[in-house]
C-alpha cells in the first residue's frame, strides 16, 4: 500500500500514520521527493485502504497487491490448457461452442446439434434455465431441457454446456452436462460460484455487464478456490452509454486478460451485439484480437425461436463463419479445434 | 410497437411486414408523413421487437408497452404505504434505517442498536451474510448473526433488516428478521427474487450497479408477482467512469421512479459514496430530492469494523445527521418517522 | 511514481529499471515486502508513466502527483471567494443564476430578467451563441443577443453570464458581459480555455459530459494558468447508461471537489435532468449536498421557448424554488446571496 | 413522433394533445390497442419532443426521424469512395495512415515517413498542434510542424494528415496539409466543424469519448452541410468504467455505422487502447470487424517520443502488422490500398 501524504502534512500527523500502520503489522518506509512525500507500507496483513485515507495528513492511498492469486499469471506462467472429452481448450486452439439460446424441444436441440456439428462446432450449448428480465417471459424447460441436451450431445459426440442459475440445481445438472455456464447477471452471485466451483467440472464464466476486468478475475478466483481448475472466461459485452448495440463488446479485454491471467478467454458476439448481422464481423474481430474461442447462438429457424431469435444465426450463416474462421485463425497463429 | 419504415421501402416489403404482424395477431395501422412512414402495431401478443427490425424495409422498431405492470403507477395511482411493526413506510414519511455493515458480535450489534435508536433510527440493519468481492474476505456470522440481530431489535423495539444471498436461507431467516434485503449484485438473481417474494414479507431491493431504472422496476415486478406487496426500492449508486467515488449516487432516479411507480424509494449514501465524509451531504441531498427514507451504516467504532468501516458513521455523526434531517424534512413537506 | 515489480522479476530487470529512472533524474527507493516489491521514484521530472509500464519486470506503475496545482487546495487552503459587481460568490453563500436558455428577443430577456430578479436571483443568464447538436437548429442571436442581455442586466442591476463558443468572440463579448461560460462540450477545447482565461474575467466552467473530476480540475487549471482567478465550477450531469434522464447529475462530485479544490462549485439541475419537473428536487438536492450555488433555466413562457423549453421553469415554479432554498440553506449552514 | 398516452388518459386531455399537435402543423393519427393508445404525428415541423412529454395524459414521446440526412445511407445508398492524391478511400480498400503522435523535428518526421512508407502505409500522420490535458505539457511545433510534415509527405509521395484545434489555423494549414483531423475532444466543437467543413478538403472525424453513434453522425452532418463531401469517420474508443485500457475500443460501432451511413470508417487502435502491446491485436480486430482502414502511431524511437510514446509502435512492429493485414484483408473481402 502506498500512502501519499499531503504537501502540508504535520510531523505529528506523519508520525501517527506510521504508528497506525506499524501497529497493524505493516513495514513502513518513507520516500521524500521534491514535490511529495509518500509512505510505502508492505506486509501480509489486509486493511481496507479507505481506513488510512481518512487519517489526517493523508492525501491518497493506493493499494498495490492484486487481489486475485490463483487466476494470476504470476502464480502460473503457462497458459491453462485442458480437455473436455475430445476437445482441447486453451493455448493456440480456437474452440467454437454453438447452439440455440434455449432448448425448446427434443427435436429442436437435436436438429441444432446436427447443424452446428456439421459446420464445425465442437461443443454444444443450449439453455435449460433462462434468467429473464421479465417474470412473464419463457423461463426454460429445466431438467427436461438438460436431458434433451445430453441426448443431442451424445448423438453428435459433442460435450454440452448450459447455464446454471441456482446452487440447488448443481447436483441434478451434473448428471447431464459437461460444462457449467455462469451468466453475466450471476457473475457476482457468490453462493452460486462457490457451489459450482466445488463440483470440480469445467465452467464458462461470463463477464458481468458492469464488471471490471479485476472483478471478473476475482469471480474466477471464487471458482478456482472452491475446487475447479477448468475455468473459461467469456467476454460478452459491457454496459455503456451507447444504445445502438445491446452491449459494447470489449474486445480490448482479451489481450488485457491474457497478460494478467493464464485462463483461456472466449468471446460471445451474440449477446455482445444482440443482432444477427453484427455477429459475423464481431466473431472474426474477437478471434483477430486473440480469443481462444467463440460461443455463438445458432438456431435452425431463428424466426420461431422462443428467445433471442434476432441474435441467432441461420445454419448457413454459421457455416460461412466457420469457413472464414479457418483462414483467419492461421493469420493469428492459431488453429480451429 | 411502432415500426419506422425506410424512406425507400418497396411496396412488397411493406406488405410483407404488415402481413407478418397481422399473422401474429397484431392490429396494424399506417401513418404516412412527408418525411417518413410508420406502422403502428398494437395487441396483447408479445414479440421480440428485434425480430421485426431484421425484416427488409424496416428502419427501426420502437416498443411502447412498459414491461412492468404491478410496479407501475398506471395500475396503482396512490403511493404504496405500509407498516412494519411500529414503523410506517411510504407517503410523506422519512424512515431511517441504520446499523453496522456486518453483525460482528452480540455486543457490537446491541451497542449499535442502542446508539442508532437513541439518535432516532426506527429500523435496525446489520449484515449476517456478506457477499464479498474476494473469497478470502470475512463472509459474515450467518445464522448466529441473525440471532444477535433479532435480540438487538427486540431489546430496542426496532424491526430488523438483513441481506439474503441464497434462496436456501429464506426459511431460516424468516424466524429472525422483519425485512429481507436484496443486494445490488443480486438484483437480477431471479431465483432469489422469486423465493424472497414468495415469503410475503417486506423487502428492500437495491438497484444493481449497472441496472437501468426499467430493469430495477422489472426486478421489483419479480418480487410483486411472487407474492409480496411490500417492496422498498433503494438507490445505492451506479457504476460510471468516475473513480473518485465508489459509485455515482443517482439521485435523479428518485423523482423519476416516483413518477413511474407507487413504491417507496430510499437512498443508501454509505455504499453510494463509500466514504464517511461524503455520507452526511449525500444523505441530506437524497431527502431533498424526495426520498422516502435512508439506509445508513453506523458503527460504534468504525476503525475496528470488520467491513466497510471507512463508510460507517460514528454515532455522533449520525446524531448530527438526524438533527439536520428533522429540519430538512419539513422543507420538502415530509416528516421523519 | 510507484513502480510495482512482478513477483518473479529478475535482478537484471530490476537493475535496468532503477538505472532507467535515475538516468532521467528521479530518486529511487526500494521497498521489499512479503508479497511484493515496489520502487518509489520521486523528482520534478515528468515521464509518461506508461513508458515505465512497458519495461520488463514491471507489473504496474502508479502516478502519485496530482497534475493540477493552482486549482488544488494544497496550494490554497481557504475557499476562493470573490465579488462580481454586487454579488459575492464562494464560501457560505448560495448564489442563484437564472434566466432563459437562449436570448430570443429584447422583450423576452427583459421580461425574464425582471421575473428572476423579483424571485431572488442575483445573476442573469441567457445564451447568445448556442452550440447545437444539429446544424439545422437555431444557433442564437450572436452579438445582438449579448447587447440585449447587457441591457436587461443593467435594467435589473444584475451581472450577466453567457456562453462563449469561439476564441474569436472573446474581445467583442467582453464589452457586454460580466461572466463567461464554458459549455460542457467545450470543456477540453483548450484554445478556448486559454483565450478566455487570458481575459482575466470570471468564468463558469461546466463539467464535460464524460469528464472525470480530475480532468475538470485540469481544465480549470488551464483557465487559472492563463490569467484569471475567478473560476466557478459547474456540475451539470455526466453521461451514463441511464437514459430516463438526459444526464446523470453527479452530486457526489460536490463534496469531492470541495475537498480537492478551493474553487466554488455550483449545480445546473436544468441540463442535469432535462425535464422541468425534476429541476426543483435536484436543485434542492444540490444545495443540500453543499453546492455554492445554482444555475437555473427560467423562461416567461416555456412552451414558446426556442430551445430547451421543456427543462425551463415557469416563473412561479422558480419563486417556489427560491422560497424553499431560503429555508434549506440555513440547514446546511449557508445563506442565499 | 409517436405519443404514447397514459392508460387512464381523459378524453379532454387527448383532445388537447391532438389540437396542440395539429396547431403546430402536424398530421395526427390515433391507434387504439388493447393495452395502450398511441398517437402518431408526422410532418416537416420540428418540435422539442420533451415539450409534448410534459402535457397531461402523455406517458412517453418517441421521436422517429433520424436527425442526420447527408450522412445517412437513406439519402445515398452507395458507399462514399474518394481519392486523396494517389490513395483511394472507402469501399473494399483498407487504407493505413501512420506516423508519430507529434511532429518533433524535421529529422524525426522524415525518418518516420520513410519507415512507415517502406512498411506499406499510404498516408502520413503527425501532430503539429497537440491538445493536451495539462497546460504544462508539450503543445506541438505549430506551423513549423506543418511545414516539416509537408516536406516529409512530398519526399515519400504520401498525402499528409494532421489535427486542427482552432478555426483560426485552417487557412494557414491548408497550404501544408491534405487531410484535416478533428480530435475526439473537439468532435462537438461546432465552430471548428463549420470552418473545417467549409474548406472542402478531406476530414478525419474522430468519435468523441462519450459520443453516441448518432451524435457522431450529427457531427459529420455539420461537416457535410458546411461544404465537404470527404468525411472519414474514426472510432478511437469510448469512455467506460473499465480503467485497464485508456478507452474501450467500440468495434461493434463499425458494422453499425456502415449500415446507417455511406461514409468510410477507420479505427485508431493506438488511442483506443493506449498501450503498444494491445495495438497489434486491436488493429487486426478492427479490420476483421469491417473497418475501411487504420490510423496507427509509429515512432522511430518510441522511448524518446515527446508524447504518447507508450502507445507508439516500433517500425518493426508496424511491418509485422502490415504483413498480417495483407492476409487478413482477403478473409474479409478487402484489399490493402
Amino acid at each position: 500500500m502506498i500512502i501519499v501524504l499531503k504537501n502540508n502534512v504535520k510531523d505529528a500527523e506523519k508520525k501517527h500514520i506510521q504508528e497506525y500502520l506499524e501497529s497493524r503489522g505493516l513495514k513502513v518506509r518513507e520516500i521524500i521527493g521534491e514535490k511529495e512525500t509518500v509512505l510505502g507500507a508492505v506486509g501480509s496483513v489486509s486493511i481496507d485502504f479507505r481506513q488510512i485515507e481518512l487519517l489526517p495528513g493523508v492525501s491518497q492511498v493506493i493499494p498495490i497487491s492484486k487481489p486475485y492469486k490463483l487466476a494470476s499469471r504470476e502464480l502460473q506462467k503457462e497458459d491453462t490448457i485442458f480437455d473436455i472429452g475430445p476437445v482441447t481448450i486453451g493455448g493456440n486452439r480456437v474452440v467454437v461452442i454453438a447452439g440455440p439460446c434455449a432448448v425448446e424441444s427434443r427435436e429442436q436441440i437435436i436438429e441444432s446439434a446436427l447443424a452446428v456439428k456439421k459446420a464445425g462446432a465442437v461443443i454444444l450449448r443450449g439453455g435449460a434455465f433462462k434468467p429473464r428480465t421479465s417474470p412473464y417471459s419463457f423461463q426454460g424447460l429445466g431438467e427436461e431441457g438438460c436431458r434433451y441436451l445430453k441426448e443431442a450431445g451424445e448423438l453428435t459426440g459433442m460435450p454440452v454446456a448450459t447455464e446454471i442459475v441456482s446452487p440447488n440445481d448443481a447436483d441434478m445438472m451434473k448428471e447431464y452436462i459437461d460444462i457449467f455456464q455462469i451468466g453475466a447477471r450471476n457473475m457476482q452471485n457468490f453462493e452460486l460460484l462457490k457451489k459450482v466451483g466445488s463440483m470440480g467440472m469445467p465452467v464458462i464464466l461470463k463477464r458481468g455487464m458492469s464488471a471490471t476486468i479485476e472483478e471478473w478475475l476475482m469471480a474466477a478466483e471464487y471458482l478456482l478456490s472452491s475446487g475447479t481448475e477448468k475455468v473459461i472466461l467469456c467476454e460478452r459485452g459491457i454496459r455503456t452509454f451507447e444504445t445502438m448495440t445491446r452491449n459494447t463488446l470489449d474486445l480490448s479485454a482479451i489481450p488485457v486478460v491474457q497478460k494478467l491471467s493464464h485462463l483461456p478467454v472466449i468471446v460471445d458476439p451474440s449477446h455482445g451485439t444482440g443482432l444477427r448481422d453484427k455477429v459475423l464481423p464481431m466473431a472474426l474481430a474477437g478471434v483477430a484480437a486473440g480469443a481462444n474461442g467463440l460461443i455463438i447462438e445458432v438456431h435452425p429457424d431463428p424466426e420461431k425461436a422462443s428467445s433471442d431469435g434476432p441474435q441467432s444465426l441461420y445454419p448457413e450463416q454459421f457455416e460461412k463463419l466457420m469457413c472464414d474462421l479457418e483462414t483467419l485463425s492461421s493469420v493469428v497463429g492459431k488453429e480451429v479445434s
